[in-house]
């Protein structure tokens, strides 16, 4: 294993990462491919990566030499995570889901430092598991690790396809789905919520998407003054968690 | 008036700046004095910033260069905030200062993420002012004010020469002092308050200094699952900020 400029451990090579797959899935972050290759030279890579929802990115030459250091990547980077996914439904097997499970899903955070401290807080406001979506969303990389303050791995991080699909299986699972919107009635303090409880936290950019709000049971909002907006997703989370936790007090 | 390559607007040479002091001392952010100058050179620029509580850098000549890339700075260059800075005392004689009153005193917050993230949730909380020492803070700089995503200003900031100066002078004012520490055995859910109030938070990497602990009314923690020991200071500001705005309604 190589070590990138941000000391992320990397793996270079189809075979070593088809490998890595085997042996330890729930280490790979993603997967950078060289965008000039066919696909269907990487069709197996592709359908493992699908299973077990790591993401596989296509892109030019330069990206692959600079995140190799110029090593001899063969157009196939693998970067590992300082921590190890947790499976969806590995994790509901072993799981007492009940009234106090509550878990936060991240609808495509794309900061680094935003996914570090909303890691932290959610660690220690006792939130269940975090769940991801492979799609335009950062990974738990080494940014991500050393801003949680090392807190990362304490919780499961749990990936899933995308967001829809994962507030499909939280459903089916009995959890009820709370989404942070700007323009929601109830408030975090006003609104009625009974658990398992999956709160959902938009983009740092544009909140919750449409289809994924369609999918809400419910939606909250944060009150603001002086017109403020919106808050950073870092403290949106930060808040819904602590509001969580001082109900179960 | 100049750009640095982070956006701040900045001033060359001692005259000019003596100028801008003269015109607009609340604009100016803070000033870089070449450190083979003898102080007896610029002793009228330091007293002036002593009175205006503006932070004096004594720094290499390669820090300047830098700053000015390259510019005729002769050895002094004045940082202009995109904010104007608030004197405590013209606050306090303009303000209803009463019961449903509250400020935020930074105690050394240096990532200019933090104070920006700080600024946009203590405004959008409805936090009355936010205070900073002039020493190991970050002022409010044009980084601050794009994190803050264009929030600074809206509420007052207010800069006193050290946090054990403001605390005083805060308490003299009528303000209960509530700083918020790890270890208090008062969660911020149960610990009673009435206003006006003025919460303490520490730094990033010491939290809330022992001079500074001694001159606190209260303090009160934050609960804590999973041997957590601390939360980013952005995400403690607005959990209490919010908690405060909580009880206001």
């Amino acid at each position: 294993m190589e070590k990138s400029e941000k000391n992320n451990l990397l793996i270079f090579g189809k075979h070593a990462i088809r490998e890595a797959l085997s042996r330890e899935t729930g280490k790979i972050s993603k997967i950078f491919v060289l965008n000039s290759l066919a696909p269907i030279k990487y069709d197996d890579l592709k359908k493992e990566c699908e299973a077990h929802n790591i993401p596989i990115s296509s892109v030019p030459i330069q990206k692959l030499d600079r995140l190799s250091n110029q090593g001899n990547h063969q157009g196939f980077i693998a970067e590992i995570s300082p921590i190890d996914y947790t499976n969806f439904f590995d994790w509901i097997e072993q799981t007492m889901v009940g009234p106090t499970t509550a878990v936060l899903l991240l609808d495509s955070i794309e900061d680094p430092h935003n996914l570090g401290a909303i890691i932290r807080s959610a660690t220690a406001a006792g939130i269940s598991a975090i769940i991801i979506p492979t799609q335009q969303q950062v990974p738990v990389n080494a940014t991500v690790f050393k801003v949680s303050a090392g807190t990362a791995g304490i919780i499961p991080v749990i990936r899933v396809h995308n967001t829809e699909q994962g507030l499909k299986d939280l459903k089916l699972a009995g959890f009820s789905l709370i989404g942070l919107e700007g323009n929601a009635p109830d408030s975090l303090w006003t609104a009625e919520w009974t658990g398992p409880l999956a709160f959902v936290v938009g983009s740092e950019g544009g909140g919750i998407n449409k289809k994924v709000a369609k999918l809400l049971d419910r939606s909250v909002s944060i009150p603001m003054e002086h017109a403020v907006e919106s808050l950073n997703a870092s403290v949106s989370a930060a808040l819904i968690s602590y509001e969580w936790k001082r109900r179960q007090a």
